[in-house]
């Protein structure tokens, strides 16, 4: 489905590079490959000699660097971030990477995840006599970090012993004055891959930021590894015991870009996997498939390859909606005007239409395409789900805030489906895509985290845990 | 393939309403539908009594009607343009609707096409003393209606002895202080095509603009016809004879977009039976089909379908590529930097590729993907395109300035083959594109222009018929 | 008095150069020091051997000439212009320099003036076939040149036969493909200077402009001359015969800049003079002088030195007031929220205060300035004016549309001090002004146009004279 | 001597509101009239309920505010700063106010001045585990107030023990969940006065601030003092002994705006004394006095009125210098080409020319308007400066970073008058400035703090104290 029509976002993307001279371009070209991952902000801090810079600002990866802003970041090392989109407002201060100045050092984090533990750290920290200037978990860490001064420590200690407090789902990037370090829960809940270009080491949430600036994968950072990549190379030591890995599937199924690779699994293959295991649990009479762009199109080709029902593109995009564009007013929209997306008349006039989606969140968007495609007169609107049922919210980095906002929860299939007006309903089971995605069935849940299907956590969730858009209002 | 990546550039998009309240702002959605058909300005011009207002700016369309502009175009008609791009750098004179202040009534004109003997008529307007101050075929229209002053002919007789005047491809839109007037060339080279929108009055160069705002398309304008719409409805007159049709072929193959039909045709359609009739034409041994984004989707949907190749997403977009983008420099192409476009390892991988495109221009971009892929690990690449070799310019609004920027010309398919490294090249044959768009078999060429891949032009073509871009610099 | 304050504008400045290879600039930086003729759009079109080039934009010089806008007007010939504040809203059409292409070759024109018999010889050349596309006069004198065209005229002239036609006050720059040429009227109303800066020729409206570009001041434009400068240096003819002198007294009194000299006749010390004839011709009890800024510090200290009491600075402006000021609410102006201008209360408290401004317009500035210092706490406030009451619109150039306007038309000096709530109000005579001034006594007028506060015209004045404001909307 | 010209930078101007529905409005005019202490960056915190919002950025203070930014920052009470221009690119982070959350309550904090002990208390603070983001004192003090917590401390008692342990020149304005509080540093180095507007309170570094928003001053805020402004009131606290006063010369000579006061003294009527002692303690033989504009015009007026030599216009200010302003190459510089400021040739040439300006700093600048005066013709420029010599740092605020960007430390008055090369150069005696100013005569230096003039510093320095622009660098 489109990014734009719906309540369902990422927290952000985290990418670094050490060693190379041209560190803040090739973090630029990174970020642009993860911007599908956050929109409201990017920021880049690199590192010259013992000297942080830092550019971050709200708005998309190239309005924030436009201008000269690259070539002032001097330094061959570098973090970079972008954000989610919230609808808070103006909130320059929370566009990460975060800068933390000190007299013994300066360290600068970004962060991909959510801290499930964050309110009760931060009360503890602020107790001690820290000042939060952000909501963001970032902070938290820097202040443990801070904090962990017992005697002859040395830093690495200080992120290992600080890390250890944390619980949930995080990746960072850090950097020092002498190294770039990376960390991944115990959980490995959101992918954080490490690779190499030339000589210089690189990180990223995802592998497309590999892709776009010519770097091989190397391999996945593991659960409750922390990675200090420095002047004498890759260095691997653990922060905590790994726990079962619980990769977030929504990442297969949504939000991660059809070229990157998670665990060494491309994402549109396992999309299309899953588009295939939904023609084999259903079975469908139709003229045509097509599906919601931009994420639906991998399943959608699935689907039809197994079903053989003609694949089409039934609903087209609108490529040049962006952030500005003028909405029309209520009574244009009744009178028909709309925008982003299109469907294609003659493709789908007459026709049984099966309508592939990813997922569903509050319903809405879907009944307004069913409508849509009805309007431009197919005869049946099949809507098939290459996912589960969405049920529970999710506390490790996504943005669905309440249970209630969700259209599945406390609702039977037909019950959905009678709301979004579709002919039939059909989700994937959660062993059909558990099996589609194709992860190592030894372990639970194939090493996938299920929560927002099934309400199990793979962590603990603590009486006062945070979801992302909550914390803008903690203090 | 990617309108950023190739040189073959639409002239522009036109749209016009009459007898709505909301007439900008139902103008500005139906040009952001056209959007794709020109990057480098827009305009509309509305009419408020017998006032006209204009705003134009070079940018996109939401650039250039960004806050207040559209609730200060005040009125119940309008007229709008999209216009491509230009390396020529700022022209904001160019930039349409023209308005034509005159004592005697204002006249507002935009234009979709190229007079070819605008040259001829210019020198000849210029001897009897009018002074042009934009280097548009549009101005040499306005003369010549102003020109036309024998005693007492009506306005529309002056438009109509206007128009007869015009050679090439042109689909007018024009405001008047009591009427909105639409023309057509004899050969309806340029698409244009009227709709209703309740009792409002719509016309435009493509359906989809009718789409997003909820209008319904009526008819295509004829060749030769003059329609003026006023308040006292829909009147159809001739301003010439009607010659043999030859809508333009690229606009099934690559301008128009995948929703909109053109005579009754979708788009999207006729682009998968020419990928269909591709696989009819060629047999080849492969593991995959790819298109490269976004206009060869549907051929390449349709080449899988009729081979029984699977379809796999091969080459992914970046969405959020803009313009105010930093290219990498030339030591960071070298090193792998690619933006714009990414191969996806897992499905190119050890397989025998073939990627659909809808046409070649220079070629370079061609042997930039074939080498992309087989960076990716593609084993063999074919590459079929879904159109016949452009061998000719076009003097009909699509900048191709000269065949010598053809790779095409001249050479023979293996040497194009050769140039652009594929393991193999297909194109559809010309017989096989009629047939698989589907227009009428009994008009010559089933009605299409093919001047581009055979060199016939439906019209005359004079010593000194300039293209497009020629034209900023004749004088 | 502040310019943003009051509703008295100037049309325009204008510059050009001849031979200087950084002429785009040389001509950017003459119009920065011309600003405060027009602050509503700036244009600079260069020549690079037989081509044009244009970049003009609404806006301030400096935001129209961002970026690299001046690096592309390549070419070592230029001119340029300013454009005045309407509050007609957009008309980027309108803005100058006016490039008109022709296949017998380009020309561009640039305007400070007023054509009186514009209107008439518009519609004249419509019924001749003319097409007007902006309301500028400047198009009027193209199609004249244009029309000219008997037999084997040189451009030359025809530019004087053209320029014979014109009634008025114009002072125009022009650029050929070979030569620059500047025109002045018969009563040389507006000023226009030739300089040189080392062997370039430049002209401007003002002497301002050539002291920041270390130009020296050769003279004015003669009455009806035309300059032509070119590759063999300047040449000097006539178009029209010289009538009286008549050089606008506003342009001394408020319009030019105080470091300008016209005629010979620095403005500053113009100014000064007016205001110590004014401290001779009235006798005020008071203890302190103060100006209204910018444009009255002037008079005020030459009416301070005269009358021997102090000058101080009892208003001030606030420097930082620009066009996207936030404007206080009518509640929160009614609560004392005030911009822009200040009194300093220390000074003015308990004080008699004589308040010099230059011209009083339409009263409610001066009235609302009297209020404010009485605020403040002066206990007198005496009004004393440098010029003589304004009581007829101005037909060249200057944007006081209707007598009805001005608060001095058909009311006595006492009514109107009585309505700006002054203790006393006096008025320059015209005698005094014109001795102060201090231009030949010869001459009528001493070579002033003293229209404005009399009614008597220089030249024709027709029935359908329109004044610059009211062409917006003429058709 | 005009802002753009110099090195000479004031540090900040702060503003605060209690009780007002239009607080952020308010406020917005507030920091208007202060913009002249500061064009980097300005900010606005506004309290609702218990809620902070926040709004700031790099720019003028129209720039920050522009568009719906005011409209979102609601509540009935804020805090409000302009920042000074550095060079050291973006810092986003530093601009102020600061906003600390805490689960506690927030606290919002904006500082004019500089902590002289502030690397001390930073490092005793890194020591305890406190995280800085901010190069800013600010940040300091906020850290002082957190760790303040033994027991029972009302949040108002631990910003009275955190305020004790500061040292050096600084005026705070705070806003809490339920107060607005203001301090002021014991020597009351910075002025900081408190006003009201109807019923609401507000506080601002200068009174011109409240002229602007009809505001009415009730008095300065005293040394060592802390006043708590909340729904009971206004309540004053002490949290130090009251040293001597020593109020900043250089806001008299310099920064503050004419017609702002100082403990109840105007300060153009300051200057203009300054001015008539100068004109005492030294006779020149000249024909006009000029004033450096804006700052020095004060001091002209009164070296005219007490010489007796009239005060001329002889140097004018370009009214639309702006940041974009495109610089004149070298080469084109010394073609003559200068921007900003330009000699009014009538009225320097052939006259012996009294230049007035108010301080001296690296003297380049001053040279440089003694060539242009020469060049314009001056037969001599006699340079009287309004101040004593500049010899010593400032660690109070003022950016003079090291006493060898001084010209006039180590080097005699006919040095330097030889360096800017002038006919004569005089300096106004400390005891002639501390006369001419008119604080109490009974305080040590009239209570006014002369140590960039003597060296003497009214407050302990420590050997890192840093000076404003240092703690961009310092951790």
């Amino acid at each position: 489905m489109l990014a734009e029509l719906r309540g369902l976002n990422e927290e952000c993307g985290v990418f670094g590079i050490w060693g190379h001279e041209d560190a803040a371009q090739i973090s630029y070209y990174g970020l642009h490959a993860l911007q599908h991952r956050g929109q409201e902000g990017a920021g880049i801090v690199t590192k010259e000699g013992k000297k942080l810079h830092v550019v971050k600002d709200e708005g998309l990866v190239n309005e924030v660097f436009s201008g000269d802003a690259i070539k002032n970041l001097k330094g061959n090392a570098a973090i970079g971030q972008v954000r989610y989109t919230t609808e808070n407002g103006r909130g320059i201060e929370n566009v990460q990477p975060l800068v933390f100045r000190s007299t013994t050092g300066s360290l600068s984090i970004a962060l991909n995840g959510n801290i499930v533990n964050a309110v009760e750290l931060r009360e503890h920290l602020e107790r001690q006599g820290s000042i939060f200037q952000t909501a963001s978990d970032t902070e938290v860490l820097a202040h443990l970090v801070k904090r962990t001064t017992s005697g002859t420590l040395t830093q690495r200690d200080r992120v290992k012993k600080a890390l250890a407090l944390l619980k949930g789902a995080f990746a960072f990037v850090m950097l020092t004055e002498d190294s770039l370090m990376v960390a991944q829960d115990p959980n490995t809940i959101r992918p954080l891959s490490i690779g190499k270009m030339g000589d210089a080491w690189v990180v990223a949430s995802e592998t497309c930021a590999f892709d776009i600036i010519g770097a091989e994968c190397i391999r996945s950072v593991e659960p409750g590894e922390l990675v200090i990549i420095n002047d004498k190379g890759m260095h691997s030591e653990r922060f905590a015991e790994a726990s079962d890995r619980a990769m977030c599937s929504m990442e297969y199924v949504y939000f991660a870009r059809p070229d990157s690779n998670i665990d060494g699994i491309n994402i549109h293959s396992a999309r299309k996997r899953c588009g295939k295991q939904l023609a084999r649990e259903v079975k469908i009479e139709a003229d045509v498939v097509t599906g919601v762009p931009d994420s639906s199109i991998s399943a959608a080709i699935g689907f039809s390859e197994e079903s053989g029902i003609p694949y089409e593109l039934g609903l087209i995009k609108n490529r040049y909606v962006g952030r500005t564009f003028i909405q029309p007013s209520q009574e244009l929209r009744e009178k028909g005007v709309k925008m982003k997306l299109s469907p294609v008349q003659q493709v789908v006039q007459g026709k049984r239409v099966v309508m592939v989606d990813d997922s569903i969140v509050r319903g809405t968007t879907s009944k307004r395409i069913v409508r849509m495609l009805k309007e431009a007169g197919a005869k049946e609107v099949h809507v098939v789900i290459a996912s589960p049922p969405l049920v529970s919210p999710c506390y490790y980095g996504v943005d669905i805030s309440t249970d209630s906002e969700l259209i599945a929860t406390n609702r039977t299939v037909e019950e959905v489906r009678d709301l979004i007006e579709a002919d039939s309903l059909t989700f994937l089971s959660a062993d059909g895509m558990l099996k589609a995605i194709g992860r190592s069935p030894e372990m639970k849940n194939c090493g996938q985290c299920l929560a927002c299907f099934t309400g199990n956590y793979p962590t603990e969730i603590y009486s006062d845990t945070a979801m992302p858009h909550e914390k803008e209002i903690v203090r």
